[in-house]
């Protein structure tokens, strides 16, 4: 089956990014000879065949874009087995002969039975979150780091005007990557991760010798997935009698231009898929390992489990004094 | 009793612009050959003789930093009238002869009742809220709205990826001033102010009608004054069975570098009641007024009940479609 | 000639907030129960007929962003009488009875010229220069000062590492509106503009005197019809030896999001302009006045020339002391 | 000598992120037990003894301030042999048994001198140009980047209005890493660095073949080190004839809040430092290899040239068609 045309889809939360890898991609298979279709609302699109031809002028424009101009959305019906096959078939219909596909660990479990059934796959981790293992990073994830550091740059401003206590949450159902990163950049003084079971009243403990020592005001980073930050203000105040204010920041850390970090990685990941499919790889794929392009099998990104770094927690302890 | 030497002291919330005012008072009191001295922690500070002088150098650098050098504070004791006596014992043990205080009604009620017993003063209206009888802007709104816009128009890039409902909180316990101009300049379909009671009924109904014609993705604005974005979201989720997506923006809102316009109007209001004091006004406020400069009485603070501009409520209606 | 359907063209120098305008327009003109059509490219796209249908989806997503949909260009075509009756006759054959133009002072001569023939116009002026008489403000103008007022903070860091001068050329060939708000709100010790005649050794006396009171670091804001930066660096050295370091900030001024107040102004203006239309003005342009929303002639544009705030030049003065 | 006191200087140009490292390095340091001393102004401070103690206090609040507080300045005194002499004096006067310096390629030349002469130094690479061979990335290199990306994007919104040629000079006298991470990030069509020989004719013959296949638009990223953007735009006027609008950055670039990547970066550098001496290195730098910090030689710095990644400078090509 010889690689003449591709398709490239975008699917699970959408990460800043995403826009530019689409635009690497489809103007590298350009370059290489080969014929990009993009498919729209991710695997649900695939089945309707929404999809719409990518050129080296519709991608002009987009690389500084937040979100995805293919669009993502839930398919129920790709999960169950029928729907992969009517999937494949589609794929077959479109005459496609390869596959790019953005997102995070469910993005690439569907790849993966696209793989098993024979077909040319392979995956751009795509996720502000950054917990997907076999790459160091993922797209997305410098530029909703730096977004929540932004936000809480200014609760600094505020904080020092006043004696205060700030809680800030942060995305992170499963992972502290963007916690833990938010909290060291911003010196926050406490960092609550799902990776770490919490102890409030030891939080409240130092929070309390802080106070003593003089520190005037404090910043606590809490992941979504340890608790909500309303919750967080309450224990504090059962606990303690602390009064806490409380911010959320939810879906604006998907959104925004992406960072040059990760405009420059989406390139480089969106170049490296076309050159993998074109290799003849499958069921891979783009990482950075230890500063370096890699194509690891997709399957690391459930089979492993992505840690946090135990230096960068310990050095934000030694730092937060 | 010949002006001197004049006090400044910001409190009650801070605002970015408070110390463009607070430069920009202290430069034009010394230009015209007064002396000047910051009050640290408000009305608290000025009860426990928190003091510093002000030169035109230490309030260089100042005039982009959010927050207020001199910091705020609640003070208990100076809401009787025995903290009030001794506040205006204070006042003269520091030799001053007039006082500028820069915050909101609040603090304005504060600056009353020095007036009252013949101490000079002269308020500067700087809140977020812009919710200042007398003047048609206070210091530090023209930030949040801002601040919050830009939050907002994050949500844009992810919400036009999926098809989505946000909830945006933002500040505003008594008035909807931000709440509506953060909604006209995003394009939010939807903002629920204090001012005009919440029907959700209805706003379901639009919702439902929104999506029928087409509108793949809604943001609704919502001022903390009328009810949480949290209990909005219930609220949505148990009357029509909407699934919204919540960000609480908080404190967020206070923090940042003043935009040009505060930047600005806090430069021109504290020069000009550093001339107010000079021209030998008291118990006024600085204030504009139809684009123009004007001094009324504090009073109109607590008199008055500021509008919302009922052209840009339906503006926003129409605007939305 | 009922008004049925009507036109909407930017021309001359693009400005943040010109779709905001635009987007305001047409909403609002198809709420009224009006047609509308766009024409890509001014003048000259007038002139070749290229039009696109605008509705309310179709300028969906648009509010936030900077330069214009529609496009601008030069038309020499049109300066001439023949290009003019040419123009009259292909909006005829558009079938429109209206045309609504956004830009500056050339624009509104291009639509003078229109009026004069018969035809209902009416003018919104958008420009980063502000320099339309009969308008307060115009769209762009806030957007601009914040965007060269972030980039010249950013000097400020480096700058009180330092010890440094910095000059910062930002744009306005005639006037300096632009230059003075910047200057102001960024706390620049001086300001060059074309409405007043430049003493260059008189700036170098000021220089010398601020670092003998021990200003480390100083910063002259100069608008681009002054002269270019270069030269201004060049004959600091050949009359003092100071050393300069140079920005230009170039067309980076005319980009970015509309600020929140841009925003909202060119809503106001883009409903304000189809109202008058409705009620059957022409030759008229939006404007606001005292804060107000006005329609006065588009004459006045040229007829007048708009003043400096001389309060702002003293003010700016005194407090760079 | 036992390490008891260690002393901090930043030297050179300043970058983003410097003020982090100050604080990394001191809360570790006093973490670690020792005492901290702040020399102002760098090598010429240290000769003159102005020096500052540094606290876990003291250096809060910093962590995202731009420029450095202990600020910089050039010294001609410290070149000479006496006067490296004189520094080593000082230091044994200050009661100092370790020294960490913050800068670039000449900085480390001055730690090197100090280290021949027995003093323990230890270097952290901080330059905006990340031109220091023996690690990947130095501190302030992200936020420049990132800084210069968001200039040019403005320029696309006016870009896209107009048919237009913008040339963006950035800063790098001897590397182009800055100009070609930008150019890669903003997609733009042609970079001109140092390390590579420029081609006007052959620019000028992209340029018109870009045009001929429908791009209306093209940006032009330029090295100050080649040309100024300025003679740029003047040679492709002569050239080609064609008219470039011209930005020049300045400074601009070394100022600003330093990015998540810089901070994290600047405290692992800061706490790596003062490891570094209490294990008793010395001569070395703190450094970023493969994505582990490593501490190598000062001497690397000068001794090897670090190249541009040709894999970047060739994807940028195959993605600006």
């Amino acid at each position: 089956m010889e690689l003449k045309r591709i398709g490239i889809l975008t699917s699970g939360g959408d990460a800043p990014g995403m826009n530019a890898a689409i635009r690497a991609a489809t103007r590298c298979a350009i370059y290489k000879g080969l014929e990009v279709i993009g498919i729209r609302r991710g695997f649900e699109g695939l089945l309707e065949g929404d999809v719409v031809p990518l050129t080296s002028r519709s991608v002009g424009g987009i690389i500084h874009r937040g979100g995805t101009i293919l669009r993502t959305a839930r398919s129920e019906r790709f999960k169950k087995p029928e729907g992969q096959v009517e999937a494949l078939d589609r794929l077959k219909k479109l005459d496609l002969q390869g596959l790019i596909l953005i997102g995070g660990e469910g993005t690439f479990k569907g790849a993966w039975a696209l793989y098993k059934k024979g077909f040319p796959v392979v995956g751009i981790p795509g996720t502000i979150d950054n917990d997907v293992a076999g790459t160091d990073v993922t797209i997305g994830f410098d530029t909703a780091v730096n977004t929540a550091l932004e936000a809480v740059r200014k609760l600094r401003d505020t904080a020092s005007s006043h004696d205060r206590l700030f809680i800030v949450e942060v995305m992170g159902r499963n992972s502290g990557f963007l916690a833990s990163m938010v909290a060291l950049a911003s010196g926050a003084e406490y960092v609550l991760v799902p990776e770490i079971p919490s102890d409030i009243e030891k939080l409240c403990d130092k929070l309390y010798n802080a106070r003593r020592q003089g520190k005037t005001h404090s910043l606590i980073v809490v992941a979504e997935g340890v608790m909500s930050a309303q919750d967080l203000a309450l224990r504090l105040k059962d606990t303690a009698g602390y009064e806490a204010r409380v911010t959320v920041l939810g879906h604006i850390q998907r959104g925004g231009s992406p960072t040059a970090f990760d405009t420059v990685l989406a390139s480089r990941m969106g170049a490296c898929a076309v050159e993998a499919l074109v290799e003849g790889k499958s069921g891979v794929m783009t990482a950075v390992q230890k500063d370096e392009m890699a194509t690891p099998p997709l399957s690391v990104a459930w089979e492993e489990k992505k840690p946090l770094s135990a230096d960068l927690l310990s050095l934000m302890d030694m730092l937060s004094i």
